[in-house]
């Protein structure tokens, strides 16, 4: 159990502001997020496309506004002495939040699903449209299953072999992530390849960048890989394992491609996942707020971002950096009730330029 | 009469991009402000220093961040082709908003004290602390005197004289503003340099930068200018022009010092002005709004940045961004009921893309 001031949930670019805000505030936090690097919905979705409305900078992409975020929020980012590059030790990827739920002795216990736990005195949501997992198929006989996968192994002379090397996988989805997993997987040393590889999807053709679609085709055309065309509508499962799934074909026809690995690369989806049941007032899916301290239903814990809504919402990432400045704001009175709370600035306050480690 | 959508009093910082949320959604702007450039207390008061708290910029000046909301409202800035350097046309700078008054047949009329005059369908007020004009000494009897000075005339070879050329020149002030006009005065061209230059402060040390200091110190040193040191206590005017001003000095006499002109330098300060004037609702002299639209007590009129105030309200840029972007939405809603009200983003739409410039 890790001992914190504040959990900010969630990795995006408002979540990184809020461990700014909190920390110009003397509130130390610790961050969780489910996707394996910071940056949200704008490092999964569009790290190379530009953002106009981010003020005071004309244009950016969605990975430099990140990248200008963890340099922003990097006073307050625990990076250990002698690792450069390591992951802050305040930064926890690759974490699903699984389990928030108040304390009778104050404060909330945080818990991820495989991860570490906290104890926090103020929690701050910054969760995006949700949490973002894979895309699976309609069929929830195949979830759990042993031999279903969503990640591709990283592949290299020393890596141990892909589970599925020397068997028959297949490769579900039509789009770049499933392309380019196939061309990743066809790339790979001899020894870590499946036997056999068909790529199942809906209709023959891709929804994927033209060279990519264009190798693939390419594969198929010579026969290096098999392309099978249907709707996946069930399962054939024995002992944990799927061993076939029924597929609907174009003539209407139900025919069986069995299989000894399944990879689904659908691309990924937010889903709103836990947070649904930690028992904060929800309105259309969002979590409701107070407009001056975007607290939620439960005091101590916030909501800012995306996940949010109050009159007038709009969602914007502008708009997040505001909910989480006054939430710190908020936090920090109720936290420090006998502090000052007169604003300081940073472009005047000793004290923020020493948190800062700005002060000469 | 200019007839504009929107009229946006301030130039500031939360007024620039003021002007840009309002471009985003196609609403047209005539910007306002009392100071000679864009970037209000930015600028006027702390161009060169750092700011680190405008989120995804770790650290920029004030004059930075003025360059960059230019660049980024460039778009519905209007700039004269041919010109390029000029001052866009729906920007006015140097003037004092005097009147702003609903009209019974819709929209607003705000009148400048001695500029263009506009009509409005909506007004954003951006006004900071207020407009800062040029501090005075307080003997109420000097104002309005011909003789009495607060800016520097351009010097060069080319321009009309100063008033006060050849003449006995009075400079009132001990601080950077009131020296650096000393040191300018006295390299002027010769012909437009006062034949007398008498500096006046309440006391015989300088609050300004060092080499600034002991430069004009030289000049008293050689004689080239005299020091008065005392406290402004009245006046003897004739005719409408200030003949001397009555010094109290160290020994607590009062003297008289003749002249024929005054310049007074003291630094500017906020002054909330005419705009407690136009029957909006107060609360300890800032707007009060609403914190979902950011409009004052007047329907279609709204208050943004350090100029409001709402519960929870915190005095920071970033939050200024929020309350013109809530804003700007609100207004459009208001102006256009029929137009479809979704969320475009600037990162895909080809609307936003268009207005912009950016589109393909």
């Amino acid at each position: 159990m890790i001992d914190t001031d504040a959990v900010v949930i969630g990795a995006g670019p408002v979540g990184l502001f809020q461990v700014f805000q909190l920390g110009l505030l003397g509130i130390k936090a610790e961050i969780i997020d489910v996707l394996p690097e910071a940056g949200g919905q704008c490092m999964a979705l569009y790290p190379d496309k530009p953002i106009y409305d981010i003020p005071g900078v004309p244009v950016c992409t969605g990975r430099e506004l990140t990248q200008q975020l963890l340099q922003q929020a990097a006073p307050f980012l625990l990076v250990d002495t002698g690792s450069s590059k390591a992951t802050p030790r305040n930064l926890h990827l690759g974490q699903m939040v699984a389990r928030l739920a108040p304390q009778a002795t104050g404060g909330f216990v945080v818990e991820t699903e495989e991860g570490p736990s906290f104890h926090a005195k103020a929690v701050f949501i910054a969760a995006g449209a949700g949490a973002f997992v894979p895309k699976t198929l309609s069929i929830p006989e195949l979830q759990g299953a042993a031999n279903l996968h969503y990640h591709l192994p990283s592949f290299d002379d020393h890596a141990e072999a892909a589970a599925w090397a020397g068997q028959h996988l297949v490769v579900s989805g039509g789009g770049d992530e499933a392309l380019s997993a196939v061309a990743s997987i066809m790339q790979a040393p001899a020894a870590q390849r499946p036997a056999r590889l068909t790529l199942l999807h809906r209709r023959a053709q891709f929804q994927a960048e033209a060279p990519l679609a264009e190798a693939v085709q390419a594969l198929i055309d010579q026969g290096a890989i098999e392309l099978a065309v249907g709707m996946p509508t069930g399962t054939r499962i024995q002992n944990g394992r799927i061993e076939a799934l029924s597929l609907l074909n174009a003539d209407s026809a139900t025919v069986e491609l069995p299989l000894q690995h399944l990879l689904i690369r659908q691309g990924m989806s937010p889903k709103l996942g836990p947070l649904t049941n930690w028992g904060l007032a929800l309105e259309r899916k969002q979590l409701s707020v107070q407009a001056h301290s975007f607290e939620t239903s439960v005091p101590g814990i916030y909501a800012i971002g995306d996940i949010n809504t109050y009159p007038g919402k709009k969602r914007l990432l502008l708009c997040g950096f505001h909910e989480a400045t006054l939430a710190a704001h908020h936090a920090a009175a109720a936290l420090h009730p006998e502090a000052p709370q007169h604003l300081l600035y940073t472009t005047t306050s000793p004290l923020l330029h020493k948190r800062l480690g700005v002060a000469p």
